[in-house]
């Protein structure tokens, strides 16, 4: 996601309110079965890509998803720079700044071709047809939920199960919770436009952390001693908490790394295949730092801190 | 010390360029035996004033050392608030927002008293004599080192030998390596007006960083057994390094609490009395926070670092 929430460029904080996201996204879906007189897209192995920046924690998710469960031949996947213009995320790392395959030089051009004159940003993850160009649907949380239910046919074959039948109603109550309190709640604190707002968000924000710190003593996992989506969903916030939002967002009791059964638990996730391979530091703390202008205006990005860390001993499991 | 350096309210990182400090200050001195043809002033108790915010690292400075050496009955303090207007230091805490003795709203009225026009910054720490209402000196090394020399006459009689003639030498050497490196360094940092700015001094504060670490791992205090001048200048920048510098000026490799020999050091002199008593975390927090509206434009607080660290044993000694 992340693009201008207010209508002026660079400017992401809201002044003198407490920040709230804009969550109306696309809701077209692809289905294994397209249910009649809807706007379903068929499943199809190579007919869409998916566009996710590495930066984007919203977008890691879907990567991170992708690869769990070996849909890599099935979806390709197109990466857009950390840094992007005012109202779109562009293809600045790829040569000629197109996408190879779409060539487009900004994902905004996919979001027209479908939706002339479309009015909301232009956000992360977002899949494509291929064909068309068009974009198919921006809806994040759908779109990982889809990847597990939706392509179970192309899975590989050892894919984790992330959404276990046991778990689901447990699973959505935990994962609600941290959407609104950690997920969002980081931004909460960064684009509070006023000390009431900042103040409020860093509370709430601390009580959810204090909670999870208290449950991954007992779990070795959200849900247990399996990874599930519920995993998915922290990690990418927990992989951006001392590189940026401890700093930039002023998420700052303490550093993730100061809190240990979370920090065991990050981790223990980071070293599993899929998750610490598709996390890419330098260009998580580009983003926000250049990005956020309103935040910090000469987009100086800061050295540290020291992220080596990551790959020490967890002693989980 | 700390007045907007680029001649524009609330502009205080050097665009495009890195940040030098303007080390102009009012040399008149303090003497107890005032030298002929100067314009020294006489050591004489109750004549003077000394006005030193506690948000401030130069200005801790001297409250720490005019409390180690008991000046307390000497020399008056008044303390101005945490933030400043555009060109002044202000008595926003005192009643009626003036100081009780100098009966000024704003410091710049004592420099303007003996300077009309003065075209400098108004900064603390201030030395300024109660009759007249005149500023005598804000030379804020030369202050701490005449609190010292000068006024010997009136210390405790327990007082700490803050500058011992055997260790002089090596100790100028350690105090320009500390203030340029150190105390200097950490604004280099964030007032850095480019990433290249900002890169070379990250890379030289950490250098001089990892430098006092390896030298407090063999000697309790910076220069052996003892207190001295010393380490209180290093004290005032580390006592701001966790609750500022690490974010708002991105000095972030490391916080100050996961540098083992200097975190024990710094807890040691913090637990000492003169030290603690004297740091006052919320005022230094509002001041940079607020008052540097160019890094921070919305003056948001940061609630955190949880600081009840400080606290804890120290381990040395």
């Amino acid at each position: 996601m992340e693009n201008p929430e207010h209508g002026t460029p660079g400017v992401y904080s809201a002044k003198g309110k407490a920040f709230e996201r804009d969550s109306r996204y696309i809701t077209t879906r692809i289905m294994a079965e397209p249910r009649e007189g809807t706007d379903d897209y068929p499943v199809e192995p190579g007919r869409y890509r998916l566009i996710a920046a590495m930066a984007c924690p919203w977008a890691n998710r879907s990567i991170i998803v992708r690869e769990l469960l070996g849909l890599e031949d099935v979806i390709s996947l197109g990466k857009p720079g950390p840094t992007h213009d005012q109202d779109s995320w562009t293809f600045d790392l790829d040569e000629d700044g197109v996408d190879p395959v779409l060539r487009i030089p900004r994902l905004k051009d996919a979001y027209e071709k479908r939706f002339p004159g479309y009015p909301r940003g232009i956000t992360v993850p977002a899949i494509v047809e291929i064909a068309t160009g068009e974009v198919v649907t921006n809806d994040f949380a759908q779109i990982t939920e889809d990847f597990f239910f939706q392509w179970r046919e192309h899975h590989k074959p050892d894919a984790p199960n992330l959404w276990p039948d046991d778990l689901r109603e447990e699973m959505e109550t935990v994962m609600e919770r941290v959407y609104t309190e950690v997920n969002n709640g980081v931004y909460r604190c960064g684009f509070a436009g006023s000390q009431e707002a900042y103040d409020e968000a860093y509370d709430r924000l601390w009580t959810a952390m204090d909670w999870l710190e208290e449950r991954l003593g007992e779990r070795r996992y959200l849900m247990g001693d399996a990874i599930t989506e519920a995993d998915v969903r922290l990690f990418t916030t927990l992989a951006r908490f001392d590189a940026v939002y401890h700093g930039h967002f002023k998420c700052n009791r303490q550093k993730l790394s100061e809190m240990p059964n979370l920090w065991g638990y990050a981790r223990d996730l980071f070293q599993t295949p899929g998750f610490g391979n598709n996390t890419d530091f330098e260009q998580i703390k580009a983003h926000y730092y250049v990005v956020h202008t309103d935040l910090n205006p000469l987009s100086i990005v800061p050295k540290g801190p020291d992220l080596e860390n990551w790959h020490t001993p967890h002693g989980r499991g």
